[in-house]
């Protein structure tokens, strides 16, 4: 299985590092053997029809910050991610070029060239499917490709593949979230600690969970887009970033918190849906529901007709645990794409 | 689809009126159209080949006490379980005769029969898998049928699917969970209210929580009897009940409970799996910790090696939440073994 990787930072190396960890593994227990023939990032590419070496690709990045580094002679020499997509031969692209949620690029026309070309895609970019999931879903059928993004929502958290997959034969009918791990971790400060929001927001940047521009978080772009990709993953609602009712957290204050604590409550930015609404806003929850989780955690409750009402709870986060997604993705598309 | 029904309590009847409001949906959403064609109870049985009217059923069993009652020649007329499973002609059946731990039967031979004449098989019965899980697959495997029983751990909660499904391409290195509703209930009001054991078990017996002879779960024993069968399934070990160490919640203490709460803890009847050891005990474990949950409420939490720490939550019980429970594993058989 060749593979594209469109994007190098943090989850690009982490997936390079588990599959050189996993590669007798994979093999022995799923029959696949991932290679990865071509890698691009901001600075320059590597291409090897044959398979990249992997620990050479990982040093290249580290030492010179770029895989253009990875032969002597391609320091310097650039070609574009597109150019690439387009004339490397592979089975699957994997995007996880930087997430912009404005403008959704340039992550939408690297999947959208991955998807003309017939390749399959795997997205850890949430950028282009905010803003345009139903017509990348149409465009992968169109073309005949599989599309998965189990890593934008949750990071290792299977959430998107619980609702899809475990409640099969069920029907979900509305579901809430706590989706975004750097403002659960203010809230959940401003009360333990009685502090203002200010005071959290300092620390979480201290312990670099915060942003340099926190706004993607803080104002709840981050936590909208991973409700809108569950929206139409899950709902089969048709929406984007646009059809979101958002509300940040910055208009908390600590008299609010010592209120809610006061009534068993704490606020939490929660992300919710049902078949005629889609709203991020801090909102106030009991303590004793499963979905009250403190620190970087994430929770989604999902609620279904006749199986009642489920949570599944983790960390929303992570290099490694966001490649496992990936990883998950990529055997989903071996078994359901290609016969053993 | 033709379909046996062994047992017809609540779970059964549940399945029966999910099936009656479903129908339409589960045949243009997968393609399936289950009839049942046999159901027995311990009074009786009624057979029909093109499937049983479900409605009359229902109302044979309710008015009478035994689907025997479906034809007016069928009152006081019995044919045995076992005749039933090997004589009428099925895809499936569907063991939901009542638990027995001790034994394991009926349902070890009403599964054992309907794996040797060729049928799939989904227990919601959890003794003979308690007991002799090991061997049952292995039987299922020699017979080329499947064997399922989503129904057995969690209720409708997708525990088991939640691990075997979407942790794949992952290794789960360890699980620990709050596998019985009712000593949690115990427990939680143990806690909430500062009474005794006693007074709680006296308040869960008037709920309803309890049975009659409460030990099957106060003792441990239904808690041990799931993560034997989480350890065969999720973790790949060959055990059964004996493997397991147990330590019922009849000897916690309302001091017990309050020094506990005192360090910010809650005693919970704790089932917890790694690769060499089972036990299920009464164990502390801190409020923040997601596996905390309260009331009737399970809990479980999978360690795995790449994406970190998940934890699901969801009512362990149920009529209708089993049935949906039996109706993803009736839809998966389908999936699997026949095709479209």
């Amino acid at each position: 299985m060749r593979v594209i990787m469109v994007g190098f930072g943090v989850v690009g190396q982490s997936f390079a590092k588990l599959l050189l960890s996993r590669s007798a593994d994979l093999y022995s227990q799923y029959g696949i053997k991932p290679r990865i023939v071509a890698c691009v990032d901001n600075s320059g590419s590597a291409v090897a029809p044959a398979g990249l070496d992997l620990e050479r690709l990982l040093a290249a990045k580290k030492a010179k910050g770029t895989v253009g580094a990875y032969e002597k002679s391609g320091v310097g020499k650039k070609f574009a991610p597109i150019h690439i997509i387009e004339n490397v031969d592979a089975e699957v692209v994997i995007e996880c070029s930087p997430t912009n949620l404005t403008t959704g690029e340039p992550g939408t026309s690297h999947i959208i060239s991955a998807m003309r070309t017939g390749k399959h895609v795997i997205s850890v970019n949430k950028g282009p499917l905010a803003l345009a999931f139903p017509s990348l879903i149409e465009l992968a059928n169109y073309n005949g490709v599989m599309f998965r993004f189990s890593g934008t929502v949750g990071g290792g958290t299977p959430i998107l593949e619980f609702a899809k997959r475990c409640l099969k034969g069920d029907r979900i009918i509305s579901f809430q979230g706590i989706l975004n791990g750097t403002t659960n971790y203010i809230l959940s400060k401003m009360e333990e600690e009685g502090i203002s929001y200010e005071q959290a927001m300092a620390d979480a940047k201290e312990k670099g969970y915060a942003e340099a521009d926190p706004a993607l978080d803080t104002d709840g772009y981050d936590a909208a887009a991973k409700l809108v990709i569950m929206a139409n993953w899950v709902m089969g609602m048709k929406v984007t970033m646009k059809d979101v009712a958002r509300t940040g957290i910055s208009g908390v204050k600590a008299s609010d918190v010592k209120k809610a604590a006061g009534r068993g409550n704490a606020i939490k930015l929660i992300a919710a849906c049902d078949t005629r609404r889609l709203d991020v806003r801090p909102t106030e929850v009991s303590k004793k529901d499963p979905i009250c989780v403190n620190g970087t955690l994430n929770a989604v409750t999902f609620s279904s007709e006749h199986s009642g009402q489920q949570t599944i709870i983790g960390r929303g986060a992570g290099g490694m645990e966001t490649a496992s997604a990936v990883l998950r993705d990529l055997i989903e598309i071996r078994d359901t794409v290609f016969e053993r």
